[in-house]
């Protein structure tokens, strides 16, 4: 066996350092601290499970994804989680199955792929979210939006952009206004997908029909008024009026956009779904939905939530914040200290006469009683 | 595949659901921001390493105790972390290897092993510390001693005894003042951890000499004091200067004591081990000492560090803080609601007319502008 170099990790895994690994550990404080401050109660579910039980209820991540092991214990394999909303889904349908709803549960940790893919070229990343269980209402979907957006401000973003999306807004179509053969709801995903609108018409004219949804996206309003006008026979009604009260209480300062097919990592979502988007950051910073859990006796329960992969944004120097670190010389004060300490100041105390405080990253000094400067 | 029941856990591994969820995550918050307040800066490290980087480096795990995978991108047997520490020390010696020295690192995260143990349960669990690398001289063990000490008072524990060991005592004797043989060495180790008498003096003359170190454990002056008595050719001297001085500081609400045989779990210590110990907890709460960290060109750095395994403490109760819920009824004032959360409310706000607020958790509803006791 060759031996491999004692620093070397394997590709897609890799070590935070200092400053930024408390600045991950600040932002998903940020994060946990404003869902929980309206009510979603925090949940720990363990880093692995049974991959049966796991793989029932993934949905932002796939079958492929996983890492599995074989437990020595039970001789079944086990599945590192690769996404934290099928434990959320599994915690609400079994232990917390008789608890009142609607349920609102958050969580945050690490996940875990088998793979890293090109746009995402770590295995391991950081999942924050928050699920509100038993609803998929309106005013439920009003409250995850707003809730997920106060988060990224209080996390320090700004510039967000929320881009809805109606992900069964296919099938719904196809079952009534512009009937589709089932052969053809899959080419008109994929021309819609690709916003194709050559590949569209060469369908046919049962297809052709959904031409317009290609230019009913972009800014929230223009888009929305191009939907309506699609939609003579009125079978979007109560989806478009949904859209329109989510997104009543955005305020200015947030960028709605309106992608009415988008459904890439929608798969699972029911009605609604949106992504999260902001200034400085390429590809998404969260996104969420409405969906279904599975509960043991067969019933369905809607649910609601979303999740932020903070990562990208520690890379981007979110997060960071300068705490004034203060060498403390042999011979200092302890009790000063301790009140220094208890004031916001990091100290960091000579253990030797060699300590250099410059060097530990102290930009002041204890003298006497005061810090002076470096 | 027999059908696994959908609620149905791997053995060890579980589901922490309110309010231990948040109870655990403000016990770590708790001892990281102690330990960030004396210049202690956050590593994380990543769930999982090549196995065998991970194994040259374990101290308080074993090499059995790794949950190993195949990496498929490598072909390499990687393994899930069973102890944060090693990590550490990797960082250390690699990536952190020309940081200025003492180098101060902590770290929270789960651990995973791959066998639970009957004192031990769970095969998941939190693990939190901090390192204090490039020294193990006295100043720097006074300082480990008491911010753990400090973490666990701030974390809410009260009761706290500090068991002091010296890890290499048997084979410091042993080489000059009580000389064995090398199979004599082992002997009397199994007799002293044993605590067993007998066996020590059915051992022979040069082993019974190890004799009163038995009696030399309890209270640690009393302890001490018998320890020097055993001591008349001052082999141990610079030791236990050492200890007296790392106990000065230690304040009177601390009990210590001294098990100066003591060797279980510090295998990979060298002169310096102690446990920590609290009121109303059976075992030990955490545990730290010296130790070495080998660097890729060959060399030894010294080191000394403690960790805290806080999940024990959650299912005791530690950690809980009950927050003011409050539910927030249809048409309520949202700005009022804002407000009171930035005062340290929780809301739960109603999402139908059929919301039960006690059902819910609530203590309190908002009535107009001002929160009423349900």
């Amino acid at each position: 066996m060759t031996k491999i170099p004692p620093g070397l990790l394997p590709e897609g895994l890799s070590d935070r350092l200092p400053p930024q690994a408390e600045a991950s550990a600040r932002l998903v404080r940020h994060v946990i601290d404003t869902v929980s401050s309206h009510g979603y109660q925090r949940v720990m579910p363990p880093l692995a499970e049974f991959e049966q039980n796991l793989v029932a209820r993934l949905q932002s991540a796939r079958a492929q994804d996983l890492l599995r092991v074989v437990d020595p214990l039970s001789q079944r394999t086990m599945a590192l989680r690769p996404d934290m909303t099928a434990q959320i889904g599994r915690i609400a349908a079994t232990r917390l199955a008789s608890a009142a709803r609607p349920l609102r549960l958050c969580y945050g940790g690490p996940v875990i792929k088998l793979r890293a893919n090109q746009l995402r070229p770590e295995r391991e990343m950081m999942q924050v979210g928050a699920e509100l269980i038993g609803t998929d209402s309106v005013a439920a979907a009003v409250e995850i939006v707003t809730v997920a957006i106060e988060a990224l401000t209080v996390a320090g973003l700004s510039g967000i952009t929320v881009d809805f999306t109606l992900p069964d807004l296919i099938d719904t179509l196809a079952a009534e206004e512009f009937p589709l053969g089932s052969d053809e709801i899959t080419a008109v995903r994929s021309a819609l997908d690709a916003k194709d609108a050559g590949a569209l018409a060469a369908l046919g004219t049962g297809p052709a029909a959904y031409l317009p949804l290609i230019e009913a996206t972009g800014p929230f309003h223009a888009a929305m008024d191009k939907l309506d006008a699609l939609d003579a026979g009125g079978v979007l009604k109560s989806r478009t009026k949904a859209l329109r009260e989510i997104a009543k209480p955005i305020g200015w300062d947030v960028t709605l956009t309106l992608d009415p097919t988008e459904r890439h990592g929608f798969e699972y979502q029911t009605w609604f779904g949106f992504s999260l988007f902001a200034e400085g950051f390429v590809g998404e910073v969260g996104r969420g939905g409405t969906y279904m859990i599975a509960h043991p006796d067969g019933q369905q329960e809607s649910a609601i939530g979303f999740s932020l992969y903070p990562d990208p944004l520690i890379d981007a120097g979110l997060g960071g914040k300068v705490a004034k670190r203060l060498f403390l010389p042999l011979g200092h004060d302890p009790k000063r200290a301790a009140d220094l300490r208890k004031e916001g100041w990091r100290t960091v105390a000579a253990l030797s006469g060699s300590d250099d405080a410059a060097a530990l990253g102290c930009s002041h000094i204890l003298e006497g009683k005061e810090p002076r400067a470096l």
